[in-house]
């Protein structure tokens, strides 16, 4: 469902998931993503892109104090989170999302202290963007190398199957 | 020059033009787009994309209230703007501006008052991400066909050779 003001339990404690309109053109389509009147919205601080490749994988990052928005209007992203707050109800939580078109058109938001990283699925090079509550600021932001000990997760590199993603993800519709 | 920060002479009166900064990245560049902080800024007031196929156009579009800032992060547009404030400097002018990837990444702000249309450019579809100062409302926004003769400029349907845009435009680089 393309309903915009839909919030879909998104499995961690402060994780937002926002279905977006898709408004069809025969030019190209219009994509929603982001109004500072919805109440998911955190705030606006910084707007960027990320490209990713076929099968590359961009991971790990957590922000102390900035809130994420990401979409994906083009290509699909498979985004995983892992919540390690120690104060959290879902602490030690790994959940996988798909992101992207032309069936997952969506908001995610991402509060502090929950790791994040993405890998583009599929033949096509994907794009998200990122519309943080808060500029950037490398003092309030930590990585990890994509297969750190310290998340129970492992990126398969070059996943590229869509049907292999969708059977395993909480986002098969 | 990929400097952020520089504005370039955009030709029309409250037009803005600044070079984005494009991070290099194995696994895909990190685009940047805007930020509150910008002296450009005018606001956030809603968040969207337009894709736009191969050869189609999107025109004419005029505000009265909003202003925009655009960006184009896949593909690349020709976009025409069209100044029809009588009061204006630039008053009846044309500008064309190629935006896009790889070599014209760069922020367009454009003020009430001035049409634009755009047209993707190249074998492949462009995304336009457009952040306006003001939420989406039909009442503030006028709209004519891309053939309207209100506006002395003619889309040519098709026009996906890139090099005869840079030949034509002053964005030639």
């Amino acid at each position: 469902m393309n309903v915009q003001g839909l919030e879909v339990d998104a499995g961690i404690m402060g994780v937002v998931l926002q279905e977006l309109a898709v408004i069809p053109n025969d030019n190209g389509p219009v994509l929603r993503m982001l109004r500072p009147d919805w109440p998911l919205f955190a705030g606006f601080g910084e707007l960027y892109f990320s490209e990713v490749l076929p099968g590359a994988v961009k991971a790990w990052k957590c922000h102390s104090r900035q809130t994420q928005h990401l979409a994906v209007p083009v290509g699909r992203l498979k985004l995983v989170l892992y919540d390690s707050r120690s104060d959290s109800d879902s602490f030690g939580r790994i959940r996988e999302y798909l992101l992207g078109r032309p069936d997952c058109y969506r908001l995610l938001r991402i509060p502090p202290g929950v790791w994040y990283g993405f890998t583009a699925i599929g033949p096509e090079k994907a794009l998200i963007c990122n519309c943080a509550d808060l500029p950037h600021d490398p003092a309030e932001s930590s990585r990890k190398p994509y297969d750190s000990l310290d998340i129970p997760y492992r990126f398969a590199l070059s996943e590229k199957s869509v049907n292999d993603v969708l059977q395993k993800t909480n986002c098969i519709r």
